[in-house]
């Protein structure tokens, strides 16, 4: 269960609207960016919020992956998503995997500002399996 | 966008062994928490993984909410899971609700450790609204 996730939360995303409010494309274009980066989808599922006096309403991508998961949410009101890429090292290292699929989502969201982060999951796990 | 990411990696659960193998069961009594805790699911997604020689295989279960997202992964074979409760505070301060649901969550599993976070997402969109 030792893994690795990233966060990545963009303001000012330049991208083609149809990536902050389509929510179909956007998690077709999710499961491509998980296979290119040499992960497994399992499963994909994608939800429009309401429109708004704003506009469009946001949108939410997932995909699950035989290595965890990947979640997008948009807000095209003010455009901002954030991503997680989230692999579990079980078996395998997956880590350079899950940095280019989040480098690929960046490119995609082409973000004015990107807050990030990596967080280890599952120490406690690594710890539990030593001597 | 602002909002909050709580995660917990859990190890030696104590719960029936369903909640670690059961998909759609997970799923449906995680909606159920969703509910309880006063936040808004919007669709719901279960994968299972293939048995191995280890015994059943692991599952995902995501409740995809108004709020962001609920996410848990599970390793029977290891007694594993780790959880995610993500709420975007966006129009309403949801963080109090996203505890409650994650302490519904670690109650559920009953895990013998648990590493927990809490982190802050979307601090960028706090920055850019500010005069």
């Amino acid at each position: 269960m030792h893994g690795l996730h990233l966060t990545a939360d963009l303001m000012g995303c330049r991208c083609d609207p149809l990536w902050l409010t389509d929510a179909d494309r956007l998690a077709e274009r999710c499961e491509a960016a998980v296979m290119q980066a040499g992960l497994s989808a399992v499963a994909k599922l994608a939800h429009t919020f309401p429109a708004s006096d704003s506009g469009p309403g946001g949108v939410t991508a997932t995909v699950l992956l035989a290595e965890s998961h990947l979640c997008v949410h948009t807000w095209p009101e003010i455009g901002a998503a954030t991503l997680d890429v989230y692999v579990c090292n079980y078996g395998a290292d997956h880590s350079v995997r899950a940095e280019a699929l989040m480098a690929s989502l960046l490119a995609l969201f082409d973000a004015a500002q990107v807050e990030r982060r990596a967080i280890e999951r599952g120490a406690i796990g690594l710890a539990a399996a030593s001597p």
